[in-house]
């Protein structure tokens, strides 16, 4: 089959790889529908996380079932199905307490890959989400969307405890910051202020309910953001970069008592203890439990009430990943869709 | 009157000082009754905080009323008060939500100074909670520690989320430490884990609600507490230490989705942000917004239902507070109260 590998940064290929294969009998064997490159995916691509090896890249899927374990029960082959970035098993105790992302036994998809013809899905009954039944093609996008950045966002969201009377400010114009606005306005928060520069991405903010932009960083978003909510500070905060600056931007942002949701992959971030001790913030973030919201997501989706699958601007065919990342890689794409 | 002042790292005296006076018309001036030494009190004392000049000392206390500001309406003279160790206003929004030791026009009482035979309350109204009556002699001592190491655990064990069904683990022995696991009791934990090396500690944390004890600390503690919980970690962890090691093993003590509230002041601390994005640990802390809980903590101890009381193990009178000092410093004390 065709899939999508990194060889060194900035030299993605689309190559000729071994099928994947039924190896444990709670996996599934998917043929990828929809796929697509995450901001994610450009940590490696930029060589900010080291690539040794040529690497399969991408865990973002929207596929038909094609083969099942012997031991796979809930899910059958032909069924559409939606699933998270982390495959988990459903069962133990931490799936259970709602953190699918931290699974006793999860396996990143990203160590898999799913920009590819075929992928190799672990956990297939914890993991994936069977649809209604064959989604209209303009659902694609979103309906993909919910696998990763659709479900990071709004646990970003959830995770800052957005909802009626609060004011909620988003770090990050990115598609998760941008799909954190987006779950706000659905949580019914009062007050959505979004942080870009970019005038493209303030306009896909306004569409997902910003009421508010703010367009500078660092101290001065942070004044900016006290200065919209009497001095206090905004009730949450959604922190979706990863960087220094954004994480202690999204916590200063934050009143005391507030919560600040982190789903930015953190890379060389050094919190000060003072700091978030007189903060007196709640923060909590991480790989997003996406399959906890999974079949929320999917039923406002099919229901067609929120159209996450805005976040994509660029769609191309597999063969032209190498472009997708490019594009990326270069802020000319928020989020590029591959094609089959 | 007499009370206690700093003049250098070392050198605590008790001496003569002006009488406090009301400044401002929100303002009520307390006899105190009894006063204590906090841990906190030992970071300035021991020249890790910076002394530059004397500085007055102490911010526990119980009290009688002696003199109000005109403006204050709920505390009459001749009342017996306790208040927070920060004076808060009560009326402010970060007040209305839970955390006036946040409080927008908020006092720390240590600036104040309470080792002293009176003592200044900023905003009266807002920070001083009346008792039913004269207390009784043998429930001060538990009311002194609802001033502000009671307050200050019960706070780590709310943040934490102990309740029923869960696993706590307490990161730190002293008062603060040993309160969070009485916290932990009363609000319904499962099973208390107290981690501690020290025999005259363990018995009272037993006393107090712990059903196991961890000796090992760092890594090796955290070792242990995954061992006592199924691999899992803790649901809950108190952090009463506030030091990098400490602030560590709490973190690494939780389970995913579980929650971590961290009481001890930190000092020098720089957390990992990848390890805090992964370890998907919910973290709140700061200064404990004992005010709060004051109400119910103060009916608890008069109903005689706790006796957090116990954690000091050494009375002296005000004018040898550099005794009380000493030995809190030399941990031959845990807690150290001065009378009158």
């Amino acid at each position: 089959m065709r899939a999508t590998v990194l060889h060194a940064p900035g030299d993605v290929r689309v190559e000729e790889v071994e099928d994947p294969e039924i190896t444990t009998p709670t996996d599934a064997v998917i043929r990828v529908t929809a796929t697509c490159v995450c901001g994610s995916d450009l940590w490696p691509y930029r060589g900010i996380d080291p690539v040794a090896d040529p690497v399969p890249m991408g865990h973002e899927y929207v596929g038909i079932v094609e083969e099942i374990g012997s031991e796979v029960v809930s899910i059958k082959p032909g069924q559409y199905v939606v699933g998270s970035f982390v495959a988990s098993c459903g069962i133990c105790e931490i799936c259970r307490s709602g953190y699918p992302s931290s699974c006793a036994n999860r396996v990143f998809m990203a160590q898999v890959g799913t920009q590819s013809e075929r992928a190799l899905i672990p956990h297939a009954d914890g993991t994936l989400v069977p649809l209604p039944g064959a989604p209209d093609a303009d659902l694609i996008p979103s309906l993909l969307a919910a696998s990763d950045v659709l479900g990071t966002g709004w646990f970003g969201a959830v995770a800052a405890e957005a909802g009626p009377g609060k004011t909620v400010a988003v770090v990050g114009d990115g598609a998760v910051g941008l799909l954190a606005v987006l779950a706000a306005q659905q949580l019914g928060a009062d007050r959505i202020i979004a942080m870009s520069r970019h005038e493209s991405r303030q306009k896909l903010a306004r569409e997902f309910g910003a009421t508010d932009i703010v367009t500078e960083r660092g101290d001065d978003g942070v004044a900016r953001i006290k200065e919209l909510t009497g001095g206090m500070g905004a009730h949450s905060v959604v922190e979706a970069v990863g960087t220094q600056e954004s994480m202690q931007q999204a916590i200063r942002s934050t009143r005391p008592g507030g919560h600040m949701g982190f789903v930015g992959v953190n890379h060389d971030v050094a919190l000060s203890g003072e700091e978030l001790f007189f903060s007196q913030v709640h923060v909590v973030g991480g790989p997003a439990p996406v399959r906890r919201f999974l079949p929320e997501l999917i039923d406002l989706i099919w229901q067609r009430k929120i159209n996450p699958g805005k976040v994509f601007d660029l769609t191309l065919p597999l063969d032209q990943a190498a472009e997708a990342y490019q594009a990326m890689d270069e802020r000319r794409a928020i989020k590029a869709l591959l094609t089959f």
